[in-house]
């Protein structure tokens, strides 16, 4: 897995047996310290650049970095298609020694097609944890505000299959497995099947890169799907998916107020909490069939 | 709790009783759907202003504004001691109807003792998710990179107290109590006594607002001190804490690669899978006494 994770010595500390967990303090716990080999989800930033230009940096696990910078820019409002993409291509960047840090990615965009980067420019460090950052006012959040879903794949989904879906991304999570420390996006059909799993320390980087796999593939919108998401429901992830053509976005924890709104207004379904046994759906609960 | 949370009618789905979650789907569980009220934690963006000109835009969970405010410029290397700040204030930002939102804050800085906003401006909107959004290339990620801590008061804290840490952090946490959905973060003393706990959709906010709160009460730099987060330890909130003083950070979740590099070279304590009975150390160990 190389770049994606990373080894390191821990010093593990532990509560020794005994069942004298006292408040106060005054217990007979004892504790014992050890040094174990762990094992660390990778994150490194990935800057962005647009035509040679500085466009952003972004904090991500490494590894399906075309698709994170297609899915990020999908995102953005700026690449709707295939075409509006000439190329990408990791340029520059190198390390005290010299070596190619795979850091640096230059996106080649058709300039007859996508604005020119003064619009849109972005100043910005996204962080692992921060997908839409880069616009400077309030009334620049609902730029990319997505319209209600036109025609095409309608989704139904039973009760059954979705909640399923948490299960399902979980196990097919490599890098979790070995880290316990990073989020995962899935992209599912209706009958449950699973499409496409992305990775990555920061949730919006593994619905981006999902988005750019996407992208890549030409097969936006994303209608007729769903996208399980391992942590909770933000803002950010209920407009990505929107502006994908996702139909539905399930996530394991808590949706925001904001999410919920934005997804009211999307048409989106936005389900909560899907944990196994239930799930709250908190919009458009008409494509679920219990 | 007004603006912190809202009040959302929802469908909630459920399996009824019964075992037969046979992997094929051909199983006899049955689903019921039926409406609830559910409680979310509020996301709404802020739009910081410094002397009038926009700054950034963060996703938050309103409460605590002004400390949250303060914590992000303290993380931003802009303000280091409270003489930096001459006021705070809730300035335009009306609705649709002309109503006050709150959701604007202009920063009046001492122009003598803080650089000018051309220097460091954002042209960035910060999610519920991220916190130090906000520069254009990747040399500039560490440009607050804190130096390791001086002298002052040395933290020392035993095992015991350590691991009680999530779960007192836990309890405290009201708005967590009512949604599901919100991150805290807690700062202690070594004697495990809580100073200081604030609650956010977005973690990095969480940990800016009791950074804020320090600054604002004259406590900068936080030394003998500890922080515990309720997710995970990425680069972004090792860097905050480690700028403030803070001696340790202890997360319930995994770190990532890069936030055990910072913590190493800042002499930061970095706590990962902090969950009562155990604990992994991953840098600075000598603070902790088994």
């Amino acid at each position: 897995m190389g770049r994606i994770t990373q080894r390191k010595q821990v010093t593990r500390v532990y509560r020794d047996g005994g069942n004298s967990q006292s408040a106060g303090g005054h217990g007979e716990a004892r504790f014992s310290l050890r040094s174990k080999l762990d094992v660390l989800a990778a994150e490194e930033p990935l800057e962005i650049r647009l035509g040679g230009e500085s466009f952003t940096v972004t904090m991500r696990t490494p590894g399906n970095d075309f698709e994170l910078v297609a899915g990020f820019l999908v995102a953005e409002g700026m690449l709707t298609s295939a075409q509006d993409l000439r190329s990408l291509r990791y340029c520059a960047g190198t390390d005290e020694f010299g070596n190619q840090t795979y850091n640096v990615i230059d996106c080649d965009v058709d300039p007859l097609r996508v604005p020119p980067v003064a619009g849109h420019r972005r100043n910005v460090l996204t962080t692992s944890a921060c997908g839409i950052c880069g616009t400077a006012s309030i009334d620049a959040v609902d730029k990319t505000l997505p319209s209600a879903p036109g025609d095409g794949p309608r989704l139904r989904i039973s009760s059954e299959t979705m909640l399923r879906l948490p299960d399902t991304l979980r196990n097919h999570q490599k890098i979790f497995a070995k880290t316990g420390g990073v989020h995962a996006a899935g992209l599912f059909g209706a009958d449950g099947e699973l499409c496409c799993l992305r990775e990555d320390v920061g949730r919006h980087n593994a619905v981006d890169k999902v988005v750019g796999w996407a992208f890549m593939g030409d097969r936006l919108p994303l209608k007729g799907t769903v996208l399980q998401v391992s942590g909770r429901a933000s803002f950010e992830l209920v407009q990505k998916a929107a502006l994908a053509g996702i139909e539905m976005l399930s996530a394991v924890g808590a949706p925001s107020s904001l999410a919920v709104d934005l997804a009211e207004r999307a048409g989106l379904t936005l389900v909560g909490f899907s944990r196994g046994q239930s799930a709250n759906i908190y919009t458009h609960a008409h494509r679920i069939q219990a």
